[in-house]
């Protein structure tokens, strides 16, 4: 099939799909749930080969993370799945009313987009994700995994698409275009007419790519350089604990921690505590003048600051008060997700009001920036631009509106 | 002043607006309007210089009307304004909210996008609306307005300013690249970090441009091939004055019919009668070959289906059946507005669920696709994407919104 055929072929898919109502999507999930929870043997086996690949092939430790699937996360694929199921279907909701003074009545309502576009690389657990979004939400999904998730991703759609198959859904409603290798990720952003919105996912390069070149509107996701700052009136006691998490519990993701700023009254009591419970974690500190004076680390050069390291790495900054806080975020944010912990409200509230960031978060660890824990039961990724959607996208941020206007016969005087 | 620099003002002065009150943006607008009110001779001289020179250099009629100001519509600019000042503020509005199991609270609110640019030709009212507009919802506005209403422009874009300025908000607020002349609009497409939002209004060469070139996130306006149907069970007495109005009221804006699609159940009856009134409206009919057997008309083409005349011109075909129709309107709609005039329930309601447009209406003139019609005050424009907003853009449209995490030192297991 040519790419232009696939692409009609998700066109197509994408009306029937957008006009099924919700207890169809829902069985169609779930026989995809209940294909991949058939299938945990098959799926490991060829997630398998793209992980010899990939060591082979010198891919990193974080990507490698990124790209494994064992039995517990393919049944957690399952299980976020249901989750999906259990949720409210956005399609047809009412967003606004109103009766204008000549008697025309006005409804906005959630309307499915059409056809969604994910660009992603080496996460196989995207594409089921992505999937099930996009089939509740009434879309029909053009995916392109990657070339080291290839085996993986295979296997995947094909048991996606046995899903809707076996409900009589059109099994073009969920479709790779890795067959394509690189020529299909270029089609898809030059695909005006056949791809409503196109959301690349992964390293920051690949979406500086999408954005730039895309002429399909573009949802720009992810790249995290994600601040944690320790106010002067920090609790220590859950400091640490959030620090520990925020950089270790996953490295290799965009809301683990980049950058902690630590208040330079706390930082001769708090930073050698950090410092411990950082290299019992294996993480390499690359700590400004101030922390080296206090510690031992790596010397901080300008670019660490605005690095999203994605491994066991951080950068370490002895700020003088608040502002300089905030000017140091202001400066190299991604405005994705920052933190900072305080007990004093009057810093939380200007953190929370003056912080231009995607989640903004007062005494939590900024792993919680995740569709799954905002109860999306998944996410297509996570918007750090303005438009349409901010922050973590589920079925809500797949979905447009459109405007219906009932009248007896009204012109405009 | 450089246009790096202007661009730098203008986010400077997106954070002082952004975090204005309400109370203190009401009274910038209120300045606004009565600039306007104290100035209208001023305006009116300085538009009749874009208006001789338009004329000179062969500027079509539609496009001098849009072009044109006089005390009527320049009171109306100042009346649009107090709509504005009379509408909620969206900034800090709360979206959603929810506390996880796990004691975190988030709340989703409305913030202003920061800098938005609009890219606009000849249509000095929209300085005033895009100003009006960005103002309450807390952005800076960056402004193109095109060389043919260039004078218009520098005047309004100076009252405007001195309204913020008399409530002591940065004038950099409203701001205008006319003076960098194209050159300027190519820098707005590539203001990454300083533009927040772009959007195109105007003619379709120039929104496709946008679209296609900039490296910023754009929302695609305007372009509307509007059509209307004619089904088989339409009241003929209402259906008249609709098309009449959809297309002569004012043949040069968007939401102005192109278009007509009759029943061919109707046609021996109907289009006698519309085409005595079109014509008595200086309209000028391009029909298909049945519409040709019964009216006058020049013979439509292919490329007349596609075509928005924005002009005294409308396209007429006669078409079996409301299959036929939606198919037509599916093949040819730039996604804008469509209306059916019917007395038929089933075929209304299909109509509406089936027809993929921003503004889908029943027994309505077109020409209600528009933000003041709306309740909007004024609009930003009308999207025609499906990304972020679609239909016309009032001050909802303007923001994004921020999620707010509150914690007690919550860590992810």
């Amino acid at each position: 099939m040519s790419i232009q055929k696939l692409f009609e072929a998700s066109k197509a898919a994408s009306k029937v799909v957008g006009l099924a109502n919700t207890n169809l999507k829902n069985a169609a999930l779930e026989a995809m749930a209940q294909q991949l929870e058939a299938n945990v043997e098959q799926i490991i086996a060829q997630n398998l080969l793209d992980l010899e690949n990939g060591q082979r092939n010198g891919l990193a430790i974080g990507l490698q993370d990124r790209l494994r699937l064992d039995q517990k996360r393919i049944l957690g694929l399952a299980s976020a799945i249901r989750e999906i199921i259990a949720l409210p279907d956005p399609v047809g909701d009412s967003v606004a009313g109103m009766t204008l003074d000549n008697g025309l009545k006005l409804q906005q309502v959630r309307v499915p987009f059409g056809v969604v576009g994910v660009i992603y690389e080496a996460r196989p657990n995207v594409t089921v994700d992505i999937a099930a979004l996009a089939v509740k939400s009434g879309n029909a999904a053009i995916l392109r995994g990657g070339s080291a998730a290839e085996n993986s991703n295979r296997i995947l759609v094909s048991l996606l698409q046995a899903g809707l198959e076996s409900v009589g859904l059109p099994v073009a409603a969920v479709q790779t275009v890795d067959e394509f290798g690189r020529a299909g990720a270029v089609e898809m952003m030059q695909a005006r007419g056949f791809i409503d919105v196109l959301i690349p996912r992964g390293s920051a390069s690949l979406i500086q790519t999408v954005v730039t070149e895309s002429k399909v509107p573009v949802i720009e996701t992810g790249d995290g350089v994600v601040h944690m700052f320790i106010d002067q009136s920090a609790d220590l006691q859950k400091a640490l604990p959030m620090v520990v998490n925020s950089k270790v519990q996953r490295p290799s993701v965009c809301n683990s921690l980049e950058t902690l700023l630590v208040h330079e009254d706390l930082a001769e009591e708090f930073l050698p505590k950090v410092a411990a419970a950082l290299r019992e974690n294996s993480v390499v500190i690359h700590g400004c003048e101030k922390t080296a004076e206090i510690i031992d680390c790596v010397q901080a050069t300008d670019e660490d600051w605005a690095k999203e390291y994605l491994a066991l790495e951080i950068s370490i900054r002895v700020v003088a008060n608040v502002d300089q806080a905030l000017e140091h975020i202001a400066r190299y944010s991604t405005k994705h997700t920052e933190s900072i912990v305080t007990e004093n409200l009057a810093n939380a509230e200007r953190f929370l009001q003056e912080v231009d960031a995607a989640v903004v978060m007062v005494n939590s660890s900024t792993r919680f920036t995740d569709g799954g824990e905002f109860g999306f039961g998944a996410e297509v990724g996570i918007s750090t631009q303005k438009l349409h959607a901010r922050g973590p996208m589920g079925l809500k941020e797949l979905t447009s509106t459109k405007w219906l206007v009932r009248g007896n016969g009204q012109v405009r005087s």
